[in-house]
């Protein structure tokens, strides 16, 4: 079970709500009106807007650095005014607050002590307008979350979480197949294949069967201007091209699907 | 009368000092120099330069947001090193700091209880460049002012703040024309009509003559590429085009001083 | 000798990690966790990838804003992963802590009260990835800095720091000559130059040998559109165009290593 600490409690936020507007200030304003501890720590606002898959791995791949009560919440939203469940979701460490959408299904069903569906009223904002849950049901959550308020007094218990398809690791004829699910702000390619998961053997990846090259330890040792495959420091292979765009280089952008071939040599 | 929260100040920041320089971190540095309590919280940094009226919007909708006491900085400032004073305000929950040219001019006279111009040095940086107003000045009374100075030490009272002509709601034959005075980082258009001042019937909105379409009560329900209408989160009357950009669909900027129209059906 | 203030210690980040990914957050994520104390300030992120230049310039300008006691951590690192020492500073007043590749050489040798090499592991990451230092290396021992633990704790003594060649201000005939060390968001140029070393005459200043006009004791007074120089808020020659880019204007940019000549009258 989850202990905030009270007197420091930390909230990380991971959101698609940008960096121009005013509403990530705004969602930072409720959550120190409700407790001015509060200690909130930027994790992304550029997640690209709809892109759930590309916030589950900003989310994934951040949150176990805070500390254990930290709260983490993610709107990455496209659902907002639909039917989609708002949820507040317990592990032993972390509680995680947001759209039921997918965004959270990096958690592992043994690691999940508790779902909650947001429904008492009281928690929220008194109107709840159709565009912003940031403001209007995450963040007074949160906030209330943060004074130690017990996820069960927000609503109903829920069973399992949405699960989000995704490009995942497959075998074909010994082959590892799989797809991009982030692009870095370099234009790296991170794909939907685990280092951990790959033989020791030496392995070429190809990105829509053009050859990208092997399988490298670390980064370095190509040419400016190449592009060079390794294991980034998440434990995702990456595609990225040195000091430039691998994202240019292959067309590849969020729409594209592109299929990462990895095959041993 | 305001009163600051001492053990945890709070100090919000909406400029056009971007984020890319190191301009806002200096401005964080002078003032937890001051009062190392202090808790800054950034409202935008990317007001268009020279936006004064933009900038207006993004304080006015985002201000109340946060708990009583606050101190509001902001510094949209196309005038720094002219004429313009500097100005502390005092409502009866808020301080806001910054230059007098408009940027505060959503605050009504009733709301309003004190105004002071800034003048007296001693609590100003040692030297005031022509151009970083943000460090030596507008930091620096922010700092003074989560201390508990209070307003009146800075300056001499004033009676009044620079208004800020704007498009606003006007009726000519039964129609509410506006204009547009946001551009939000979707490209979403946010215009100078509030929802509540509308009547209750079926409405049309025009952009410069160009029909939108029915003035709805949520934001979905129209195809991917096709514009909407409806109420924002912040009570105004917005143009958005799902997932795309209302400012290209309808070739709208700053420059541009689009026509909005809203007409009853 | 710096000391930390434990009962709120100051850290300001200066990267070239970007806004849009997760890597501040995480590196903010690392030292929280450490040091739930710790209040971090971001100076800039968004440091051209490789600029080691533009990152001096940022920390160099920003760093004495701060209370004495700061931990200043800087991570601007294109031979991350290579032969490059990771090191603690120790001025009188400030920690900093970064690559030692040039970026901390805008500090005077007289200034530096202590180099340390980080070397031991017992205060870093168990897993040190190749490339990403700032988590794994930076954070930590950033956030064992705001602990108190003293920078001789971290490796053995380092006699120097790598100095990075620059545009330096040098005389040719009376005239002086530099070059472009940092552009702004607004596409002003920064030149090497400092203002308090050029006489009090009149003085003409050049780019690339096409004349920009008189140097000025302030930013205004020039028409939209026109480029105009003078002494910046930091106190080097700055090149702007009113309400424009002087980046664009003379077709500068970090590569271009355009020559910037002031000549007195």
């Amino acid at each position: 079970m989850a202990v905030v600490n009270t007197a420091r409690p930390n909230v990380t936020l991971t959101t698609d709500l940008g960096l121009e507007d005013n509403y990530v200030g705004i969602v930072k304003g409720v959550i120190t009106a409700l407790n001015h501890r509060a200690h909130i720590i930027d994790i992304s606002h550029t997640v690209p807007p709809f892109a759930v898959t590309a916030g589950r791995y900003l989310l994934e791949t951040a949150y176990r650095s805070f500390p254990p009560g930290t709260v983490h919440v993610a709107v990455v939203d496209p659902g907002v005014g639909t039917a989609r469940d708002a949820v507040v979701i317990e592990t032993d460490d972390y509680f995680f607050v947001g759209p039921d959408n997918g965004l959270f299904s990096f958690l592992a069903k043994g690691d999940i002590s508790g779902v909650t569906a947001i429904t008492r009223r009281k928690y929220l904002a008194r109107e709840i307008t159709p565009t912003f849950h940031g403001r209007d049901i995450f963040a007074p959550v949160a906030g209330f979350l943060t004074l130690g308020i017990a996820p069960a007094e927000f609503g109903p218990p829920r069973k399992s979480l949405v699960d989000l398809p995704s490009a995942r690791t497959r075998m074909k004829n010994g082959d590892f197949i799989g797809g991009v699910i982030y692009i870095d702000h370099f234009g790296n390619l991170v794909t939907s294949l685990q280092g951990e998961l790959l033989p020791a053997a030496d392995l070429l990846v190809f990105v829509n069967d053009i050859q990208v090259g092997r399988l490298r330890k670390t980064f370095g040792s190509v040419p400016v201007g190449r592009p060079v495959c390794y294991v980034n420091s998440f434990g995702y292979v990456e595609i990225a091209v040195r000091e430039g765009s691998a994202a240019r280089h292959f067309g590849v952008d969020y729409d594209s699907k592109a299929q990462i071939l990895i095959a041993p040599l």
